[in-house]
């Protein structure tokens, strides 16, 4: 007869896994299960508190569907989602940020200097630069799908008055590895907070605000995929990311130093002076 | 501006915290994701290892609902619910174990000695025995809410043969503290595996079996509630309870040593020799 004390209890749990197949399994599970244990009992967590917690994750469930899942929020702003792409993020290499629920498959393509400003409203920015290897090397052929929120902070799925795939595009490099678009300034967003999360970040006096941003997905063939966000400096919510997305490398400096040069060949004749950054995405070679 | 690295995430997300009202709030909050974080960390936690974790919990959020919480199933297997037991087990006091997913408010009261083999087919048993304080004195008044699973393992919500309400009542001790039943021998069942825990136990090369066992609520005016169940020695699950619940000091030994004087002023007459157990339950007071 087995007699589960406190003290066996967490390598009883640990050995029961031990019949699994797969190694990288058994280290997952034994360490989650370790690191569970840990909590409940550093904290003497009563049964009030563990009904507390299973209540929490019975809502996310009930909140979750097709379009929005509470669990990568949960993760989101637990720092969680950004601590597993810090993690893997290369020596060399643009580092990773949040990919964010708004991504689609399916953007249309855009030619080098294409334009996505079209009709929208707010302050036009030229982002351009290259897709280098990690020897600085510019990689042709490299793919960018590209999203971000218009000037009032929402994605063309939650505003009706934006046209499907509004400011979104995929971009392929050229040999010189350059690419480059026009665009409009996005505005910052809360994560969603009428649910579970927001419960938790009411209670922990946080608020819902991420800096504005722009979504990047950078693959090529023979390099690792890169999904990240780059930032505008000057955003008032970059020192308290509701998601802990921003790094010093993914903070651009908007300037307002656009000239007339800058445009020729681009689909889109900005007017000087227009908002103009830069910035090269470096990607770690699939070793 | 916050430049988040691997390396101050964890103080930042547990820092963006700090403004919670409940002190109690705040340090539950600082080891989650003190543990979430190191668990990521020494697992060096992939994208596509994540995002099955994410899964894992929307598919969880999926199958449950008023008659099943996947959750707590998850809890159980990980031997989370039972640490917690067995945190909150008192010195002195009767060991806490799991409630299970089968508890129902409203169960028939019955007098002292009264009779639930009814119908039902299986191997009776008297189980009886006293409510003691923590110094051993009885206690009057005190109330077991008390169910359990049929020979066949099924409980009455599971098993359309059997009538509502089979199988489980309340009960009240006397100025003696004294309890006693009559009722059949439970047989071992199977936690619910056609769900993601399910998935998660045939990964883990473990089965969803539990020991039989009778679950017990014992409560008093001025003593901390217990919740319980008690196990019957001998049982090919009792090593390996899949939520791990068996405890050496609720582990019964069934003797078939009952005799015509043990049923005296019991409600049904049972025919020696049949099972009797004893068993003495402790509760903590509430200082």
């Amino acid at each position: 007869m087995r007699d589960i004390t406190r003290d066996n209890i967490t390598a009883a749990v640990i050995a029961s896994f031990g019949g699994a197949h797969d190694e990288r399994f058994r280290l997952i599970v034994s360490r989650l299960v370790h690191h569970l244990h840990e909590f409940s009992r550093e904290t003497a967590l009563t049964h009030e508190e563990w009904r507390a917690g299973i209540d929490f994750l019975y809502r996310a469930g009930k909140i979750s569907d097709d379009g929005r899942n509470e669990f990568v929020l949960i993760s989101d702003v637990l720092g969680l989602s950004s601590l597993v792409d810090l993690l893997q993020t290369s020596a060399g290499a643009t580092d990773h940020s949040a990919l964010g629920p708004f991504h689609a498959a399916g953007s249309p393509a855009l030619p080098v200097g294409g334009d996505l400003v079209r009709n929208n409203a707010g302050e036009p920015v030229l982002i351009r630069g290259r897709v280098l290897d990690d020897a600085g090397a510019p990689v042709s052929g490299a793919t960018l799908d590209f999203w971000h929120a218009a000037a009032n902070g929402l994605y063309w799925q939650q505003d009706p008055a934006q046209d499907k795939h509004n400011l979104r595009c995929t971009m392929t490099t050229g040999v010189d590895g350059r690419y480059a678009f026009t665009t409009v300034r996005p505005g910052p967003y809360t994560v969603p907070y009428d649910g579970p999360v927001g419960d938790l970040l009411r209670a922990g006096g946080r608020h819902a605000w991420r800096p504005a941003h722009f979504h990047f997905i950078v693959a090529a063939a023979g390099h690792l995929p890169l999904t990240t966000e780059l930032f505008c400096a000057g955003d008032e919510y970059l020192e308290q990311d509701a998601v802990f997305g921003v790094r010093a490398g993914l903070v651009l400096e908007l300037k307002k130093n656009g000239n007339a040069e800058d445009v020729r060949g681009l689909e889109r004749d900005l007017e000087p002076p227009f908002y103009r950054v830069e910035f090269d995405f470096r990607l770690k070679r699939d070793a």
